[in-house]
Formats: C-alpha cells, structure tokens, sequence
C-alpha cells in the first residue's frame, strides 16, 4: 500500500507544518510502521514539511532487502543509531520530535549529535491522533483479526474444549492455538482465562486452577493479524446460572448495550462512558465496576482514543473501539462483556460477532 | 524469594550512595521486578539511599492484591501515574531517575510534580548492571527455560516433525507449541525458522516457504520461564549435505567453540568477540559474518553485557551469554550456532545441551 503511505505523510507534513516544524523525526516504530510500511524493528523517519522529496527513512544493515521492498518509495539510508544518523541530516530549522518516544539519554544524544542550526522541539500524539481514526484498509485488517478471534473461540466450544475440569492455562493456551493456526501472526496479547473467583480479577493470568460447575468463565482475549489487533471478551457460565450469575450478567449485558449505542461520532469519551456506567450504578454495582469503558485498537493493542471517566477526546467516525463494562464482586466472580468495532455515522459496527447471549455450558 | 529482592536493593542503594544520589526512582518494570518480585506491568519504585525504611513501591489499583503479596516486604502506594505519586513522596534532595526509561515528555511531567528541593538527576544502567551478574537462582530458571527449548526441539525432531513439505511457518507453530506445553510462559521471542536460502538472512520471519531435500534450515528460538528467556540456534541440513554446507558449518563450528572457550571471567566483550570472528576470517568467510557474537539473557532477551566488536564491558563471572557466530551466503544459505551459557571460572557452563554437531535430517 505505498499510496496509502504517502497519502499519510501528506496529512503528518500539513499537521508538522501548522506547528511551525522545518521537519519531524519520528522514532517509534509502530509510527514508522504507519506512515512506510516498514515492519522491521529499528528505524527513524524524518519527514521533511517542505516535501515528500525531503523525507528520509533510516533502518540498520539487517534490513537492507526488506527496507529496499517495504519503502521504495522513500530516499534510505542505512545506518546505526538510526535517529543520530538522521538528525546529522536535517537541514536545520526547527525539528519536532516524539516527546513520548525519546529518552532523556535519548534526547541528549540527539541535542550532541544535531548541528547548531538545528533547534528541537518536543510534540506530542501527533501520529497517534492520525491513527485513531482507520482508513478502509486498517479497518479490514482489523475485521480479519476479529474474525479469528470469533473462529477460535467458536472452534474451542464446537470442539467441546470450554468445560469443567481443565485448567485456565489449558483453555488459554489452547484458544491461543487455535487462533495461530487460522492464520494470527500471534495473540494481540496474554490471553486472560478466569474462573470462578478469579474472574473477579479484571486482568487475571490463566493459572492452574481448574474450572468448576457453577463457575463464571471470563475469556479475554484477541489476534494479532498484519499488525493490526482484535480484542474481545466474553463470560460462560458452567452449568445452569444461579440467580445472581443471571442478574450480574444482564446489568453487564445492558451497559454493554448503552456503551455501543452511545459510541456516536462526535460524542466525548466521557459522554460514552458515562452512559455504560450509569447502567451499573443504577443497578447498584458502581463499586465493582473501576475500570474505564473502552480504548482504540489498531497497530497496538492499546491506543487512541481511551474511553472513560477521565478522558478528554471526542468519539469520530472511523474510529475502531472496544466496549467493555464488567462487574467484578471480590470472592465470588465477575462479568467483562466487550467487542471491538468501528465508529459510523449510523452507529457502532461491530467487528466481534460472536453471541453476547449468556452461554450456559 | 523477599530476601533476594531485599539484598539486590541492599547493593542498589549502596551504588546510588556512591553517586551521591538521596534517592533513586526505578519506572522500568524489569528492574522493578527485579528489585522487588512484582509482575505487574505498571509500577514505580523509589529507592532511598538512607534505609529500606525509606524506600516505597506504588502500582495502580488492578494490582492491589497481587502488589499485597509480591511486594510485601515494603511500604506500598497505590496511585496512578506511578512515578509522580513517589516524586511528591520524595523528602527532597537529589533523585536519580533512569534516563533511558523516562521520557522526554516523563521527565517535563516529574519536574512539575517534584517540589522545589528535589533535583533529578539522569543515571544509566544502574540496576541493568547489576542485571547482568545472575544469582543461583536466576541461573536456575534460565537453566529451565533453556531445558524447555531443548525438550521442544528433541520433541520435534523425535516426531519427524521437522522435514520437506512443511513449510517454515508450520515448523515454527509447532516448535511453539510443544515449548508451551512443557511449561513455557511463553516464547521468548518470535521462532525463526529459515530455510533454503532463507536461511542467509540472519533474522528471517518464518514464511509459507516449503523446506525442501537439500536445504539448510536454521532455528533461533527460545522459551520464557518465570521470567527469564533462553535462546538457542541450530542449523540442519535436509538430507546429505554438498560439500559447501559442511565446511560453512564445521567454520561456524570451529569459530563457537572458539568463542565458548573464550568466555571467561575477566575477558573483554571484544576480545571474545574477535576469537571467534578471527576463525571464520581466516577461513576466508568474515565479509559473512557481520553480527556481533552474543549478549546477556535474563529477564530481557537482550540485556547487558553485548559482546561484540565495538563493545565496551568486562566478561565476568555468573553473566549468562550467548554465543552465536554465522555464516550467511545470500542466496544460497547460512548457518547460525548458538548456546546459551554461563560464565564460570572453570569456563562457560553450557545451559542449552542440544547436541552441535551437524545434524542430518
């Protein structure tokens, strides 16, 4: 896709350029990633505002070949430390750079390493505000990483492999199989299996303790599929639900419900969380409810926008969310209930599609 | 293992003394695990030089409990964001920080929360340094992930598993797969499995390439146990090998070795080095060989010290290290050998015991 890539750079150079940047060194790879399409591990970018022309990317000698396919499009140099050798070419004038990536040492180096006619100057999220908000191609990436998520969790229930007896670690790791071999590059991260008192745990990690009749069964987890992430959650119960299992389950169910149907273009992030968590407090749940309702998902598993009580963005269209209330009662178990989906003028898509219907096993 | 973690911050406190420091702030995670046991992901932990009295830990409120029992033995914060919870607490004087953890961004945000008797002050490699030298301990669990890696491969090669027809991507899945199985937290990296003449790139990502009769296929892989990482590379020939592969290999061979017998207490990282790459020059193949011979391995994959040809440290005893020459013929293949062991005054103590010679499939 080196259009889309150009294309990208063409918004950064206009965003760099409003801000009074000669050029903006960006550091992170994922950023890299986003504006070259260069997956390797190390590299810099300095994207010159004047021109595309006066853009250089910078990758080590392990990387020759693949920079060569991956960033064709762009004048490359190869060279170690990938941000020094770039910055020794900057024309001079003021040069932005990433104030969350760079180091203090890092920085410093920088500082040595450019010529006196060159002043930098931190910046922040000025990719990541770019990345929140998908183009049709991320977002298909995306539909695909769900879609094996959906398919591995189908897989493991068809399959009879979610029951009493096993262990959290057994489910865990063999959902995560499941997803490899449809095709995940891996998982979009530590697979979260928690049974019974443990689902009480918002981010418990799978443990050998067995799963028991009568046990909530909080399965969090997503695929990593061409760099881009899924990120869903879903609560079984074993066996028939006692009557508080049914009740925390359908508040969980309903703020679930509000949050997605909140997710408007436009909306601030507190709006749409606050939506979701008033459902729970109403309910009566408030204390056991201490997490934020969603965040963006895309090259990192985590990402713009975060939703929640505290945030400060707006909700727009194209955005790629999760939705994920819970109610977490300490010894007893808890409920997490998310999708991951995209924000549309008519509403929220949703890219997770497996049923939100409580699922007795 | 409190008494471990108490002593290791025993020894922190006495080189932040030296530096004339009052307290020193720890924000990377690995150092905190490593100075305290805690797994969490979000954590921040001020060191004062004074008295483990004077030394407080903060996470976030997902960690409560588990902050309750890994971190028991200090006084603890739970607060977010982290480090600025601790600097407000810091009694004044001049704070340490990490300066390849914090940020450029980070370091603004301390200062602002830091009162106006607080100094900061950037320090490199303080605990990294101290992470370089295992205790018994350690040296066990990198004993056992590198066990794991070891059952793994024999468990592949025992079942036929690793033969023409399949492709790289099949081989690596299922080479992960068994490491899980036998208790692997996780890999320790993504498994490179190259063949043909894939395996000239030095750090290929396993593809749908079918290995086919006559290949060299290469193997760089590790399993993650309770932390710690192993790494190991084998190289095999698919079927019998042509007279070039065996003498790349036996050169190879030679030049590990080399760079084995090399590794003892009081070398320099660059002496080892040059042993070793000093064999596979003399055997006309060193424009082939342009990575460095090994590094450290613990908590990280790649920690210090980093033996190579312009590295700086001292070789000394207790550091675990790779050593891992390579020759790679674009085109037509390469050949990586690999251990992880650990240095010790008799020599370097081997902790991945697959056998090195030239294994024929």
């Amino acid at each position: 896709m080196p259009a889309i890539h150009a294309a990208r750079r063409t918004t950064l150079r206009a965003k760099a350029a409003a801000l009074g940047l000669d050029a903006f060194l960006v550091t992170d790879v994922l950023n890299i990633r986003y504006l070259t399409g260069f997956t390797g591990s190390n590299a810099a970018l300095l994207v010159g505002t004047a021109s595309e022309e006066a853009t250089v990317f910078c990758t080590d000698g392990r990387y020759v070949t693949q920079s060569s396919e991956q960033v064709a499009d762009l004048e490359r140099v190869i060279d170690r430390p990938c941000d020094l050798a770039l910055i020794t070419r900057a024309a001079g004038g003021v040069i932005g750079f990433e104030g969350d990536a760079v180091s203090v040492n890092g920085h410093a180096e920088l500082l040595h390493a450019a010529g006196e006619s060159v002043a930098l100057q931190a910046v922040s999220y000025l990719v990541e505000d770019l990345r929140a908000v998908k183009d049709a191609g991320e977002i298909e990436l995306l539909r695909q990483a769900c879609a094996v998520a959906d398919t591995g969790l189908e897989d493991l229930l068809s399959a009879g492999e979610l029951r009493p007896g096993r262990t959290e670690r057994e489910v865990s790791l063999d959902l995560d199989e499941r997803m490899r071999r449809l095709g995940a590059e891996d998982v979009a991260f530590e697979t979260i299996v928690a049974a019974g008192a443990n689902s009480a745990i918002p981010h418990h990690r799978p443990t050998v303790s067995v799963i028991n009749t009568g046990d909530f069964v909080k399965i969090d987890f997503g695929a990593r599929f061409a760099g881009y992430h899924s990120d869903m959650t879903r609560t079984f119960v074993m066996g028939e639900p006692a009557d508080w299992q049914r009740e925390v389950y359908d508040v969980v169910s309903a703020a679930q419900e509000a949050g997605r149907l909140a997710c408007m273009p436009g909306s601030a992030c507190t709006e749409v969380d606050a939506v979701a968590r008033q459902v729970i407090e109403n309910a009566g749940y408030g204390e056991f409810y201490l997490h934020g309702l969603g965040h963006g998902i895309g090259l990192e598993i985590h990402e713009a926008p975060t939703i929640g009580s505290v945030s400060t963005g707006i909700i727009a269209s194209d955005m790629v969310v999760t939705v994920e209330p819970g109610i977490y009662l300490p010894g007893r178990g808890g409920v997490r209930i998310e999708d991951s989906g995209v924000v549309r003028p008519g509403g929220y898509e949703l890219l997770t599609l497996t049923t939100k219907d409580l699922v007795v096993l």
